[in-house]
């Protein structure tokens, strides 16, 4: 096991409040795109965090009024014109293994999006286990609006799943922006939050999950995101064998005690 | 063939009306939780149901102003703290195997959810057909206030198909109650009824379900829980074979000549 | 490649606006109903539309009010009833292939539904990619009323995907009416547009989607219809091989030229 909380990241921003991790890209003045530097630390963060012993929830924060604005014009788009195919690839790959990483990370991510919030960036969004919002965010999955298609880094594959799939389908076909309110009553945020209280709340979440059996919460987060494609067969003996490791677990016990002596349980992450 | 309408359970209620079979929990002033026996003898119960003759929809109906308030804490929970896990996995298949027998039993299912509906329970009206409540239902998948994980008896496969990935990761990482109309209009109830008229909507329900074509049902119960990982060709295929095999029932011919004759059609589920 | 803007159905009207195919069953006298040979033409045309050069959408429209009122019950219903079984699944696998059609046609379909819309018409809409309606709209996977089981042409896999799990096994095993309302709020209508207004608000979003990257359109179709039963990891290799064949397109290109010089892309589907 490593620890994160002395992480200095170049090409975003880290901080550590309790064992909560905040996560903001660094760029408010251009609404934070992401850039190849960017993108490949953050791969390399979320990479590092199953092994971190001092982080036990994440949360992608906004910046200036902003969430991010996707892949930069400049730094991004203008070098993949022309890229050959071992190239372009190797750059797809590595945008899809940010996601991979998120996914595979353990620990719940909570994105708190405010403002832009449109390509990479929604699927950041996306790939979160969490989404809160404020009524002035604006989500787009606007690939198709630079001639790309609406399949970048899984958007056909998790998109569908929280809106379900003709939602899923216009969104990504027109690349047309999802306001807030429609967000909301979709199933895509969670719950929306004024601007003025959206990093509180978010933060209190957060807490709330890090006051929680946070081995558990790893184990709901690998299930939530393997179980996609299992019979439901399958899923139910995962489920077994899952649930029975987290029945070994000490948090388990300490609830019981805690029930029995009308406490409330204080929760260790073992 | 066997019959189930002299079935005397001995842990939960057990009841006939017609062709439509009436399960209640009961211990109804302890908001009916469940019991190693109850899980038991209800598994036993839905694993009959494919080859009883004189039942064709099963309602799973609430006692005392409450569905279930899951796994007795008593009973379950304090046996499971240290127990090992040899133990400890046969309990989880064994809970799994509840759910499997729900899915495998060939008859809808319908939920009538008054009251607590909590961890467990909450799991059996997820692993019901169709589901209908009252303004009063609360429903929490609450395994994470046990210092669980939200992934037990398959929650992580269905919940997230029932009302989408984003809204059943809260759910299942907080523990917190769905309210009744916040869970009508997310698609996990499919109606709500007053406490005065729930019972009398659930077994009307049935009843229209019983006076159809219950062999097709039976087909459309497969179908909707095979489906789940399949690939669409295979889905269409499956479709196609199950429905050619519907095509030649009494019913389908019966449909016919009503529709013919301007009468309506009168199913006998042969 | 072929040109189909001279295609003569016999079966059903075609007829093409610049580069979108307008498709309308041709029996509104009596609701649209399908017939065989209706069904095989329509399964033709999706089947021939991947080579065609000049057809980039289709919207499948209504006539006279209604969408389609599904199998005709003299023209199919009776002859089914009493068929060997071999011949009832070369039926079931032609209905079936009329939606593999549909899913592979490479071009993104917009249904636009007035009026009836129900059994193999509801099916239709649902394999579309886009949903349209008006107030008027009437919904009903109807296969119950008539005997049959609620999976066909693929019902038990699409539905659940676009609507949920629940409010489909409602849908599927009671064959009720989904008011247009109701099939808004749940996601299966994109929009509600009045009867005056629909087929426009159809051609308009045709043509939007026909001014946009339509090679790149042809891929979110694939991967919203192939990554239904990939796992996660699978699905993002999937997309970023996809994308990285879209990132050497010359709209992609195109785009990029576009925003430099602050104009509006011009997109040639190449």
């Amino acid at each position: 096991m490593t620890e994160l909380a002395g992480l200095k990241p170049q090409h975003f921003l880290w901080e550590m409040q309790g064992r909560v991790a905040v996560i903001r890209l660094s760029r408010p003045e251009r609404k934070n795109p992401l850039t190849f530097d960017s993108y490949a630390e953050l791969r390399d963060t979320f990479r590092a965090l199953p092994y971190a012993s001092d982080v036990d929830v994440v949360v992608f924060a906004s910046n200036g009024g902003n969430f991010c604005s996707g892949g930069d014009v400049h730094d991004i788009i203008g070098p993949l014109v022309g890229m050959d195919m071992k190239s372009l690839l190797a750059f797809t790959r590595m945008t899809g293994d940010l996601v991979k990483a998120m996914i595979g990370c353990g620990k719940p991510i909570i994105a708190a999006v405010d403002g832009i919030c449109v390509g990479a960036g929604a699927i950041i969004a996306m790939a979160s286990d969490l989404r809160l919002a404020t009524p002035e965010a604006k989500c787009a999955f606007l690939f198709t609006r630079v001639g790309l298609a609406g399949c970048d880094m899984g958007a056909c594959a998790m998109l569908p799943r929280i809106i379900g799939q003709g939602r899923a389908a216009e969104l990504l076909y027109t690349g047309r922006t999802m306001a807030a309110e429609e967000g909301h009553s979709w199933g895509f945020w969670n719950a929306l939050h004024s601007v003025e209280t959206l990093t509180d709340e978010a933060m209190k979440l957060a807490a709330r999950l890090a006051a929680g059996p946070v081995f558990a919460h790893g184990m709901t987060k690998t299930q939530l995101n393997h179980e996609w494609n299992m019979g439901l067969e399958q899923a139910i003996e995962a489920e077994a064998q899952a649930q029975a490791i987290c029945m070994q677990t000490r948090d388990f016990e300490r609830a019981y005690h805690a029930f029995v002596a009308k406490e409330k349980p204080v929760f260790q992450g073992d």
